[in-house]
C-alpha cells in the first residue's frame, strides 16, 4: 500500500538541460543562449543545475566555450552550479572556473565503458583518482555517475553487485554521491526499487540519485519507484531533451516539468516554480528549433475545461 | 518498499483501441479493418476486447455498422468481446449481436456527465437500471465505467466518496466490475493508491479497474500506484491511441504495448505476446494514417545495440 506517510517531504531535482540535453541536439546553441538557459532555470527555483562539460569541442562541438559558460553564469548563491569532466585534462579545465561540483563518469559494463570513453573500468578509476586529488586541492566536492546501471547495450542486464562494487570503489576515493544512470532507458520500476534497496542495505554510506531516459516511456514510473524506495535525488532534463537523435528508438530524459508536476501532485515539496519552468521550456524549443517531448509542457499542469470533449463516450 | 512479493503473479488487460482509441480518430475505418484489428488482437493473446460501441453515427461515425463488426469478427473462446451502450436504446441493438459484456458508463460529477450524454447522474442511473434489466434477460453481464474518476475539466478534483457512492449504486444494481477512468489524464500515482484503497476497505464487493489516458505523461506510474495497490485490472489501448485530437492537450489512452513490456519486466504475466502486439501497431498505424503515441513501439520491447551511443558523455 502506498501512502503519503511514505513518501518523502520533499525532492532534489539536479536540471541537466544544459549538458546531457543540450550534447544531444544538432543545433549547437550559442553560448548567450546556454548562459540564459541555466539563469532561468535557476531563476525558476532550480538549486542544481549540470551547466556543461569540459569535453573536446571537437567531439561536441554543443559543449564547446565551457569555460565562458561558466564564467558568464550569474551565481546565485545557494544553488550548485556542477559540471561534467570525462578525465583529468577536462577536470583541470574545469577546475580554472571554480565549479560547485565536478562529476564523473564511468559505465557499470565493461564494453559500454570502452565504446564511450576508449577505457576499461580501471583506467576510469585510475583517471578519477587523479581528479579527486586536484579537486580535493580546490575544495570542489566530486561526485560521480554510473551509466548503464540498469542495463547496456552490449552486455544486457547488469547486476546490481556490479553497480554496488563500483559505487563502493568510487566512494573509498571520496565520492559519496552517486547516480545511477538508465542510459538506455531500460530499468522497470521493480529494478529500480531493488537497486535502491540494494544500496540501503550494503552501501548505506552512498548518497544514491536516480536519472531515467524515457525509450520506453518508464522514466516517470521509475522515478515513482525510486521515491517509494527512499531515494530523494533525481536527474531531469526541461523538456525531456537528451539522448542521442542518431539512435534508433534513443529516448530523452525524464522531464523536469513532468517530474516536477507529478511530486508536486503527490504533495511532494521540490522549490521549482511549474509555471516558470515551462516558460523556460517555451524559450528552449525556439532555441533548439523542434518540439520536445514533455508531456506537462504540452497539456498544462493544471486541468483546463477542454470543451464538450468526449460527447457521447467515456 | 517495493518487492516482487508485493506484485501480483497477473495483471489482465482490457483493449480498448477499437473503441475508445478508433472513435477519436478523424479516419472513419471501414468494417473490415475494425474487424482485422479485433481480430489480431485476440491472436497476440488478448483475453478481452472493448470491440465497438453502439451509438448513433451521428455523433460517432467511427462507431457505425456496430452490429455488423459484431457479426463478423471471429469469437475465440475464452475471449471477452464487450461493447459500450450508452442508453436503453443502444443496449437493445447490443444485445442484438450477442456480446459477452455490455458497459456503460457515468461520470463522477454532474457537469461532466451533463456535457458527455445530457442527462443527470440519476437519470444516467435509471437508464442503467433498465440496461440491467435487459442484459439480465439474455444472461449478459454489465459493467460500468466512472468516467472523469480522478478529476473533471468542469468540477475539478473529484472526491473519493462521490466516487465510492457512485460504484456502490452501481453495484447494488448488479453491476460489480466497475472501471474508474481518469479520463482528462490529471489522475496522480498517490491519489490512484488511495483510491484503490479506499474501494478495498469500503466496497469490497466491487471489482475495481482502472482507465488511464496519458495527457500529462503519468499514465504508467498511475498503473503501477494501481498494481501496487493490489489492482489487477486495466484497461489500454494499442498504440497509446484515443482521447480527442482535437482538444488541446488531449492525451490518448496508456499504450496496451508499454503497458505489456513494464509489467513483463517486472515478471506479471498479462499473456500478450508483445513482438506480436507490435505487428498490430504497425498494421494499426497504417489504417489510421499517423504514427502512434507508443514509446515501447517506438523503442523496441528490448534493449538492441544502439551504435556507440553517447561517446564521451553519460
Amino acid at each position: 500500500m502506498l501512502e503519503r506517510a511514505d513518501l518523502p517531504e520533499e525532492v532534489s531535482i539536479k536540471d541537466v538541460s544544459p549538458r546531457d540535453g543540450l550534447q544531444a541536439e544538432p543545433k549547437v546553441l550559442s553560448v548567450d543562449e546556454r548562459v540564459s538557459l541555466v539563469n532561468q532555470l535557476t531563476a525558476a527555483g532550480l538549486k542544481h543545475i549540470e551547466v556543461t562539460s569540459f569535453v573536446s569541442p571537437k567531439w561536441l562541438p554543443q559543449m564547446a566555450d565551457a569555460e565562458t559558460v561558466m564564467a558568464r553564469i550569474d551565481r546565485k548563491p545557494g544553488v550548485t552550479y556542477a559540471v561534467l569532466v570525462p578525465n583529468p585534462k577536462g577536470a583541470e579545465r574545469a577546475l580554472s572556473t571554480k565549479p560547485d561540483e565536478m562529476t564523473v563518469f564511468v559505465s557499470a559494463s565493461e564494453t559500454h565503458n570502452y565504446k564511450n570513453v576508449h577505457q576499461s573500468i580501471s583506467e576510469s578509476l585510475g583517471g578519477f583518482h587523479r581528479i579527486c586529488q586536484m579537486a580535493r586541492g580546490e575544495g570542489v566536492p566530486v561526485t560521480a555517475v554510473i551509466v548503464t546501471s540498469f542495463g547496456c547495450p552490449y552486455e544486457g542486464r547488469v547486476p546490481v553487485n556490479a553497480v554496488l562494487d563500483l559505487a563502493v570503489r568510487l566512494e573509498s576515493m571520496g565520492i559519496a554521491d552517486i547516480t545511477l544512470g538508465d542510459t538506455v532507458g531500460v530499468a522497470n520500476p521493480l529494478q529500480v526499487a531493488e537497486m535502491v534497496h540494494a544500496f540501503r542495505m550494503n552501501a548505506p554510506m552512498v548518497r544514491v540519485g536516480l536519472h531515467f531516459h524515457d525509450n520506453r516511456g518508464t522514466a516517470l514510473a521509475n522515478m515513482l519507484a525510486g521515491v517509494i524506495a527512499g531515494c530523494t535525488r533525481f536527474e531531469t532534463a526541461l523538456g525531456g531533451i537528451g539522448g542521442s537523435p542518431f539512435s534508433p528508438g534513443a529516448g530523452g530524459n525524464l522531464a523536469t516539468e513532468d517530474a516536477v508536476y507529478c511530486l508536486s501532485e503527490m504533495g511532494i515539496k521540490t522549490g521549482v516554480d511549474l509555471e516558470r519552468l515551462m516558460g523556460i521550456t517555451q524559450y528552449l524549443e525556439g532555441a533548439i528549433g523542434h518540439e520536445v517531448p514533455s508531456r506537462v509542457f504540452k497539456a498544462g499542469g493544471r486541468m483546463v475545461p477542454v470543451g464538450i470533449e468526449g460527447s457521447l463516450n467515456e
